[in-house]
């Protein structure tokens, strides 16, 4: 199943999950953007934050990111957000990642020009994982560190200076991270107890900064309108360490509070890879993989019918 | 991803999985078959028995059936068979399984077609499931009760007379099981022991017909080649009772047993819903559908190109 289309995924992240109108008109906006594809929004309240999944051929996918980003200026403001999710900005993030025929080389140019954009908008930009212009800034969690809150102090020269755009603090819209990085899995735990200090505890121990698994971010963060708490992953290699193996990891630091697994959730997209390796997994089968699957084989032959023999 | 194609699935099994040169034949003649294609082969040696997994148009599907038929006939001998798995004949079943745009109607009407051919390659013939003329017939185990050793018995007059072809014994051929039916899920659990009480104790306990769970056809076997048993299964409606279900009740029958599970085995193919299941279960991710994954949206942006917006 690989294929060689000309396309990227982008997956905005705005920092507004709770007034819908606003993330309704963001979508809007992007199922009209010609050759692009929204294909999933999730808004989180709690987070107060929501996730753009789309598609597309990469110069059409930088033309709608370039309108997404002003109207999402336009309609969100950072001087009243409040979220459990670490932000910087109205825009938080915004990474480019390549697919099918498409280079990382593509992806960190189209972040590029994106960047520029956004930095003429009068929004201060930092480029980060493979479109970081600087090693240290490679890291979003360090590129992010102290949040929308601290970008008064960098302003004033303390802390780094954008890559693009103004150097001044901007409150409305804060700062936008602009990034090119390989597919990760953004995968949630929820677990059935109030107590936020179980969700960090669980995160300090699975997560790899801090000696957990390898290629696994986690936060814990509180769900305060559900009244539970949640272990907030990206799983950035999953080839290394899948949605199975950490979430069997959870479910045992969780079992030593008494505390149990509610679900789990998937934020945007997943390749389907990481779907094969649960799988395999889950039902202890070596040999599965998606050529079993009877859909996969009527794709192609809708697809390509001199295949079909 | 429902299609509108003009397709069905046809799964022979013949008795032979030990002679591989004969069995590669048969797959070279499926492959050479115009308008068809062959998707997957499985054979193993203890069940003695090979399934062949084919989609194609119904009349393309028909005229490959009818020529694999008559070459299997020619290299396979019953007389010298054995094997763990039960069966009545050289091509022991030929089931016919309507996707996308096809119907049970439809189905049926190819399997009797095929009927009426094998019957006239001198070999009886019993329709089964969706096909079967009487309705004691359309469960394929009682069609199957006494296996090849009894069809002389039955050509003298004892038993159930075909539906097509000779009513005499054909000791080279046996019977032929010929059906339609919806798709189902052909799903083995090895287990690590070589007592193949331990597989058939567990097999009752599981299987629909002994009191178990819905829509399971369960039967213990030992794999001698490999030194262990199996449980050997056929999930006839995995809406009702999936992989990731029966997996979770043998292992926890086969742990009263102090007998671990090794792994578990599809033959043939399964539908996208089934993947889907499995993995919502196995990941208790609630949300989950293949919507959710990458490739289902490239796959969708290069066969049509117009929707990808």
């Amino acid at each position: 199943m690989k294929l060689d289309l000309k396309v990227m995924e982008c997956v905005p992240n705005v920092s507004e999950g709770r007034d819908l109108g606003k993330v309704g008109e963001l979508a809007d906006l992007l199922r009209a953007s010609p050759g692009i594809s929204l294909l999933h929004v999730t808004s989180d309240a709690d987070h107060n934050r929501s996730v753009f999944t789309c598609l597309g051929e990469p110069r059409a996918l930088l033309s709608a990111a370039t309108a997404f980003c002003a109207r999402a200026f336009e309609l969100i403001d950072m001087r009243q957000h409040t979220g459990c999710h670490p932000r910087m900005g109205a825009v938080d993030v915004v990474p480019f990642v390549p697919l099918g025929g498409t280079t990382m080389v593509e992806a960190v140019a189209v972040a590029h020009e994106l960047g520029e954009a956004v930095g003429a908008m009068g929004v201060p930009v930092y480029f980060y994982e493979e479109a970081a212009l600087q090693e240290e800034r490679r890291n979003l969690a360090d590129v992010r560190r102290g949040e929308y809150e601290c970008l008064p102090e960098r302003a004033n020269g303390c802390g780094p200076v954008p890559d693009a755009g103004p150097h001044d603090f901007n409150p409305r819209s804060g700062a936008c991270l602009i990034g090119a990085r390989r597919p990760l899995i953004a995968f949630n735990v929820n677990l059935g107890t109030a107590d936020v200090t179980v969700a960090q505890t669980i995160a300090r121990t699975i997560r790899e900064s801090s000696g957990g698994m390898p290629a696994v971010k986690a936060l814990g963060v509180e769900l305060k309108e559900l009244g539970i708490v949640q272990v907030s992953m990206n799983l950035v290699d999953y080839r290394r360490t899948g949605m199975h193996q950490v979430l069997e990891a959870i479910r045992r630091e969780a079992a030593r509070f008494g505390v149990p697994v509610l679900e789990s959730e998937l934020i945007g997209l997943l390749p389907l890879e990481a779907v094969e390796d649960s799988l395999r997994h889950c039902l202890q089968m070596r040999e599965f993989d998606s050529s079993r699957i009877i859909e996969a084989h009527l794709l192609r032959s809708s697809s390509s019918p001199e295949s079909s023999r």
